[in-house]
């Protein structure tokens, strides 16, 4: 439940003119592992806007190890690592024929009470309930 | 006031594979001209939503003459060509030095009224009088 | 072999400050299914560059009919209707629940002999025979 | 030489769902100032290939202080602060017109021969020279 696994198959448009997927658009392949995730404990986009908060990246990190091609196909994990401040989730990226590892991330994202727009300095009650902490 | 032309400079991000521009960027040099074009006659975003309607492009059409190259600066014009029923906009990109047309295109818009969610077959008042046609 | 369908499931960067997908990522989800398209009659991306020919798109039209927004899930065809002198797809993108049309699109491509750089007139043999039409 | 500052305005297409530019997007921002930097010192993208090396992005990292929004304009600070065995650019966004803190990020690039395709664990004598370091 606090982790999960997808696949993803590198589209041309995210090849730059060095022939390999410019460095930016990983950040695309985290949201994607991230969204499912999240959904994957009922807290997904919809579900946190309803709860009252919004979960911004606060803090992102991605170290690149091996370049990515067209057509490669890569498997990307996600795994809740922290939740009693802020929502930290970790990725590690791997080329899914060879298992090789490929790149490895990790996202920050902090509530915010939409209501007095105040960030929280604890995640609210309903993250620590969907991931059944409680 | 319904013409206007800028610049913009080609970023790496922008290249494909094939060491030009990736066909699918086009459409956001021309929503930097058409922001500005809007903008130009008290029309842009902000107004736009406050005025009560929304804009969406309903109809797209991009011709691509030459391509384009990492760091290359090009000019684009942008022209409102129709206002009655629907917001046309043409659009001509050259090659900032030479003068060389890279590509023509335009789009079309449809106002839809945010209150009842309709879209509007003729354009709003709001329109002709930014156009200052009234 | 000249037609093709896929689904594509909307992720979260792709929509806008409207709450619906920007107009611009349509062309992410043409090339997609373009792609497999190409791949199912064996003239991908690789294959293409191996014969010689680069195919740049010339020529795009996108026409919006609904609104596409986070989490709907897509089906898109792509299929073949012109081949002699240019390669011409036509798309159609639907809900993929109700089966309602939401965009409707074309692309031609144009070969070019990447020994000469010349655009050709006619399509070369390669995608006739790909396609089985020799 | 080592350091420059150039000013962005956030473009619609940037914008997502919840009104605030998506964190991936930065990604863009940051790059268009590195090549400035890069250019400043005479070795941008065409003259790095010249000289017979790539250099990936090999590392990452973004904190977003404050979110951005439409049409505001931000000014972007780049710093060369490693460059003896990998190319490190500090970079520091402000909103243009408050000169508040918007976000801190860092890049780190690691040069690869293009000849014998090795990473390399020092920078090559170019990059110095480049940086008039020799």
């Amino acid at each position: 439940m606090r982790k999960i696994k997808t696949e993803i198959s590198i589209p041309f448009h995210d090849v730059d003119a060095m022939g390999v997927v410019w460095h930016g658009r990983y950040v695309k392949y985290l949201e994607v592992v991230r969204c499912l995730l999240l959904e994957s404990f009922d807290y997904g986009y919809v579900r946190m806007l309803d709860s009252g908060y919004a979960w911004p990246v606060v803090d992102m990190r991605i170290k690149y190890v091996k370049p990515l091609h067209m057509d490669q196909v890569i498997s990307i994990e996600a795994e809740v690592v922290e939740w009693e401040n802020r929502l930290k989730i970790r990725y590690l990226i791997r080329d899914k024929e060879s298992g090789a590892r490929v790149s490895k991330a990790y996202t920050v994202q902090m509530a915010i009470d939409m209501a007095s727009e105040e960030l929280c300095f604890e995640s609210p009650p309903i993250l620590l309930e969907r991931l059944r902490l409680t």
